[in-house]
């Protein structure tokens, strides 16, 4: 008790001394994206690859090295924990993942394990106790569908075990192939009350901090993702022989559509998403007119009922473009993640930090999905972003600098211990 | 000379007696119909299978029952030769094809085939002799690329011969099956002078005539078809973390240029078309805003300079897109028919010829390729079509009743038996 009394005594700036190395940082980065590197820059470390085991036994070293206790769970998930004076309080969860895309960057994931460990470090050596004990956690599969996070919090499915990665190994095999243990995953879900916070630090992977010069990113949410399958049945004809007034072109029909979710999507007010990424067109010759086209439509936004709202609008659309063109259009809803809000405490915790450094900050949503999503189902849940040069991200040129990314560290430190202080539940 | 004086002063009434016989027509082309026939209907007779095999030997059974003297040429196509009362003069030629697209109809190129083996059967019947010699040419590969007429006309390339053609074999490989010798197609090419004319009849392939219940086409020319591969490059990025107006969205580029294309071609009077059949988005994930988009564009018309001057138009909107999208678009053309007018004398005669035997007639392009384009380059040529019910075609709905095709069969019996009394060259 004499240490929480002292901590609370203590003014912030004695935390603001503890700012994270970026030489260290940095030097890790690289080490890291030594597993899994691609010859023309990047790295290719998908979960259950032997880069990915690599890169996990790096990571598992580097924990040990700063003092914490690691384990691996039922999941595959590394949890490297961390005594704190007060042995029955919850403990303070942070972390991140280590795999990536298929041509990834190395910033994306690592930046928030390392940093993790880097705050492990920092109050290392700066002999910094917490009230709560500490987990450092490293999520597996987060670039797979969130699957050590999910399998945490009792959100995975049975089904998706049996889902092929981008490994080429199904997620049942590749949980066994990182020391993880399938039957075990149900008693491993941690309940509501488990942890007292859960903290991710992370790159934006967009260009607003970048752009805006803007050092943290204080993130209000993770944007609800809705995708569909659209369907546009058309009739296939003759190239050469069908008049323009006779075709029901569904190629037609399917630009005409894009184009209508685009206008939806910009005519009002917000951050709100939509984008069509696939699309084929069948029978796919030059010479015959489309008689179907199968696209994807995604709209993203951090309200689910704006989602549904711009989806109507996209819907109506749709039916005059069916009397144009003589198609018909079906929409068929393939994946949904609802919007997930971090706690308000944390984020005012989080730009408070920025703020004693002497860092600007931005509250934002992410529009990218991330294992804090899951974690906010089970605990108070706060996100910290740090730029991504030229918004970049998931691909060879993604960039952090190594100040950027200490700073991100930094914050993420100061609003550990600020918790550590607080009452949230 | 007794007979050809005869003949002449004969009037066009004795002609219109020999009819095309609907339900001897109907018959071989059931019986055709047979040889690659799918279990839902229509043919898979594609070139150089052993369908199109048996096939061509029975048609080569009913041209020699029909009493030609039949042969294979250099390149494989089918000949079957008739003397005329004057051995010196140049051929009347007259024919199609009987190969079809993997799940075609019984009509496409059977019609014409059929059809010229019942003129002969019908001059057989009625002991007319012509003073030209006459030739029934069955062309070999029509659906592969118009490979037999190209033979006879030189204008096929050496590389063409390594083409893999659908049934899965070379074009060399397939004219040697077929019993033709491609070293010796060179001496066996066709010349200038070598036709007095060349006739095909063939189903319409679109809906004009049948809409209109119109019972000949009489075909002014086969359009041109020009295809470009249109490559719009734009930038691919997170479809999460990417702000609508900081995208360079090659989807939302190509879908403003398939619009404009179509607003291009139909803001025109004519019977030009253009159609984009085939499109590729990439990297083709729901998650990322397309980065690259390949997509093909084909116009055709009857009018080279009009090809010529819509995609110029198209060209010109597509400089709007780069500017409003931030993409750049280029185009490759990729392949180029020009138009090939038939003959107008020739044109004349098959109008004669259906209005004598009491028929509507139609002048109009044809939007689709046939021989008659590569035999127009080396003889005076004319195309008749019949009706296609609903003008579907290369699809096992395909259908031309027995007494179109009958009347088909009338019109060119007419118009070869016309032509043979003129002096073209």
């Amino acid at each position: 008790m004499r240490i929480i009394l002292l901590i609370c005594l203590l003014p912030p700036v004695v935390w603001a001394q503890s700012r994270g190395n970026a030489s260290r940082m940095e030097q890790r980065i690289l080490a890291l994206g030594k597993f899994g590197a691609n010859p023309q820059g990047g790295v290719s470390r998908v979960a259950y690859s032997e880069a990915d085991i690599a890169g996990r036994n790096y990571v598992m070293s580097l924990m040990k090295g700063a003092g914490l206790d690691v384990s691996i769970d039922a999941a595959g998930n590394i949890i490297g924990r961390r005594a704190g004076t007060e042995p029955s309080l919850p403990a303070i969860a942070f972390g991140s993942h280590i795999d990536s895309v298929p041509g990834g960057g190395n910033y994306d994931g690592d930046v928030g394990s390392l940093g993790a460990i880097e705050c492990i470090e920092l109050m290392k050596e700066n002999k910094i106790t917490t009230r709560h004990p500490l987990e450092v956690i490293i999520f597996q599969n987060e670039e797979g569908g969130l699957i050590g996070s999910e399998a945490l919090c009792g959100l995975l499915t049975p089904a998706t075990l049996d889902l092929v990665s981008n490994s080429g190994k199904s997620i049942r095999d590749g949980i066994a192939l990182l020391g993880g243990d399938v039957g075990k995953i149900p008693a491993g879900v941690r309940k509501k009350g488990y942890y007292h916070a859960f903290l991710e630090l992370h790159i934006e992977q967009g260009g607003f901090l970048d752009r805006g010069k803007v050092n943290i990113g204080v993130v209000e949410g993770i944007v609800g993702i809705n995708q569909w399958q659209v369907v546009i049945q058309g009739k296939a004809n003759h190239a050469g022989t069908t008049p323009m007034d006779q075709r029901q072109d569904a190629m037609l029909a399917a630009a005409k559509l894009t184009i209508a979710i685009n206008q939806v999507v910009t005519s009002v007010a917000g951050r709100q998403v939509a984008t069509v990424g696939q699309i084929r067109a069948e029978p796919g010759a030059p010479n015959v007119i489309p008689g179907r086209v199968v696209m994807s439509l995604e709209i993203r936004d951090l309200s689910h009922e704006k989602v549904m709202t711009l989806f109507t609008a996209i819907q109506e659309k749709g039916r005059t473009i069916e009397t144009e063109s003589h198609v018909t259009i079906s929409y068929t809803g393939t994946n949904e993640n609802l919007p997930a809000l971090t706690d308000p405490r944390i984020q005012d915790q989080i730009a408070a930090a920025a703020k004693s450094l002497g860092l600007t900050y931005q509250v934002m949503p992410s529009g990218a999905g991330h294992d804090t999503q899951d974690m906010a189902t089970i605990a108070p849940s706060g996100m910290i972003f740090v730029p991504s040069k030229n918004g970049i991200s998931h691909a060879p040129d993604e960039y952090t600098s190594p100040q950027d990314m200490a700073n991100g560290v930094s914050v993420l430190l100061q609003t550990i211990l600020q918790l550590d202080k607080l009452r949230l539940n």
